[in-house]
């Protein structure tokens, strides 16, 4: 009798496209879990490319798509949401026949739709997917292995793809740490424009009220690590999260409506000194928060 | 010729009253810095007093008023900020001649003011005072002795205050690692109610607008590291964030009416696809925050 253990995941070639934070820490995760044959980085930046090389997190680097792509089993779109479709559009000619083609960009409905507009249809190999991790930094020097290590990364399949793809790009971010969940776009998009989006819109909101004031300067030097906390995020890339906030639109403003509502209730409470209703919202706030997220 | 060198600040006898996070952190911090001989707890928890003499946080424990004084040079009063003027009036009849009192409140306008209506003027021996300081864990179980360290502490001193009860105030604050200035009280509150005020109250306004969700479950289980650090400071004390808000509630109704306008403005632009907008104040914020504090 002979046992078939279950083979550690390997592939011969992945290409990122756009060697930033989380390309550069994929690749670096994929080498580190003996995972990939070899890894291609494709870039606009050739600055980021030579870093890239230098740094070991690319084998090959190269601002030819064609040469980014052509011998690639699994390439990853790690650029901005805006420019997916076209570059999607543009690596299909050289594409081997069951590669797959995957992205992490953090909106997934826009992320289809830009596609399906440029290539004209959903492509069945274009499995969306978004491995929610990530720093307040960017760029590949600040890429590091155990960027995903026990992070969630969601997949979004649709109709048109093929199991198979579902499947490698399952146990592709398995093989890198990741706890990997299907979801729906719609889903998706609202589950994140709640954690993610919102989030990072109120904090930039938050900071620049306060750089608006007369007292800025003493505002920011006897600020606490309460404030530290509460204001990281607002040091993210500006354009990304502008992006991302308008690729996620609807979903983003549903949330926001609804949060400033909340404020203006606060507001209103507090103008008529009606403790009662400002307590409820704190305290319901701290139960939510310490019982539906504990602390890892 | 005889070289004075600076003695190294001590006291004889140190009254915390409320033995709590802040409390109990000065009471282990004096201590640890060998600058008390005794620290006396008074509290009406019994169950904290209890906890605090077994930590060896305090020498003494007392729930009598007139014990916890009467032979104290420094009391400091880590209470809720709306019994503080009770508890003034209270124990002024059993002060010694040259004791000092003294507070930790997160306001200060309203700090004065319920004192001065207690006890009918503002005492000259009472020296209103702020560490910058804290976590959002509370209880004496959680405080620590370097809670203070290379943290401002901010003495607000008023006109009828002798100048020694402010220099040895301030010569306490140094001793357990702070770094002491002097402020204004409107000036005061205006500051903390941008660095500490409004991000508390915008915090715990996020989560409950999230945790009203359909999806609430999910929200929070898909949060990523910059929702946790977001969102940490929503897990403080309600009761406690509430009063401070209520009792600063002029500065934080300035600041919370120009935020208001702001989240305002960013909702229009998102809802006409302004991109130009949503980036300014993304990119100004990220400006403020890079630029004005850097992390320690």
């Amino acid at each position: 009798m002979k046992i078939e253990l279950s083979k550690p995941f390997f592939v011969n070639t992945v290409t990122i496209i756009g060697i930033g934070l989380i390309g550069g820490s994929l690749a670096r995760a994929l080498k580190k879990n003996n995972a990939v044959g070899q890894i291609i980085a494709y870039d606009n930046n050739e600055d980021a490319l030579a870093q890239a090389k230098a740094l070991g997190v690319a084998d090959i680097v190269t601002t030819d798509i064609e040469m980014a792509v052509k011998d690639s089993d699994i390439i990853i779109m790690a650029t901005p949401i805006t420019v997916m479709g076209t570059l999607m559009k543009e690596m299909m000619p050289f594409l081997k026949e069951d590669a797959i083609v995957s992205d992490v960009g953090s909106t997934k409905g826009s992320v289809i739709r830009t596609i399906t507009e440029a290539v004209g249809f959903l492509p069945k190999r274009f499995v969306p997917a978004h491995p929610i991790a990530g720093t307040e930094k960017h760029g590949v020097e600040n890429s590091f292995a155990e960027l995903f290590e026990k992070r969630r990364t969601l997949i979004i399949p649709h109709i048109n793809n093929n199991h198979t793809a579902v499947t490698t790009l399952t146990k592709m971010w398995e093989a890198v740490g990741s706890i990997v969940e299907e979801m729906g776009v719609v889903h998706h998009d609202q589950v994140l424009a709640a954690t993610s989006h919102i989030p990072h819109l109120l904090a930039y909101s938050t900071v620049d009220t306060l750089a608006n004031l007369d007292d800025r300067a003493e505002i920011f030097r006897f600020a606490a690590g309460g404030f530290r906390d509460f204001t990281r995020i607002s040091t993210s890339n500006p354009e990304m999260w502008t992006d991302i906030c308008l690729e996620n639109r609807e979903a983003v403003l549903e949330v926001l409506r609804a949060y400033l509502k909340k404020i203006a209730l606060v507001e209103e409470a507090l103008d008529k000194e009606d403790r009662e209703t400002i307590l409820e919202v704190f305290s319901r706030a701290k139960h939510a928060r310490d019982n539906f997220y504990h602390e890892p």
